[in-house]
């Protein structure tokens, strides 16, 4: 599967919820895995991101950050405009 | 000043007026702008960001982020901590 070490983060869980599925992935034997999120979970992800760095796995750092601007289309057939963040967390060394 | 250049974005505000602190800074000569977030407000931080450099200032570029965790005292005396982002924009080439 692509998306195996991808980590979609929304507003439903909580940050821990995030934290496990990280945690999850690395321990599977991924390399690298993506924390994504748009609009209001992108402050979420950060906290995922810097949770499982600094509680759980010492060695994690964080490659990368990229954000852009996604546009999704509404029920009525308008468009509006929503940022993203993709964190790209690996171990160091 | 040393913090001339730096944003700091907040949730009382709307995404535009950071947009225009942020517009007026390059305006004023900064070749770098630094917009500065914490908790929920991050979000906001990254929306600013997008907006600045998608519909204002075409040559922008997101030239870094970094995220680190702070903590922060509160009235009673304990800690708590929260995720805070640096977005470093600059004009490109």
């Amino acid at each position: 599967m692509a998306d195996d070490n991808v980590v979609y983060v929304g507003s439903k869980k909580g940050s821990m919820d995030y934290v496990l599925a990280v945690v999850t992935q690395f321990n599977k034997g991924s390399d690298e895995v993506f924390l994504k999120a748009r609009g209001g979970a992108i402050s979420r992800a950060v906290d995922t991101a810097e949770i499982t760095k600094n509680r759980f796995l010492k060695d994690l750092e964080i490659l990368d950050i990229e954000t852009e601007t996604e546009e999704l289309e509404n029920e009525d057939g308008s468009t509006s405009n929503v940022s993203s963040i993709s964190i790209r967390l690996g171990k160091s060394g």
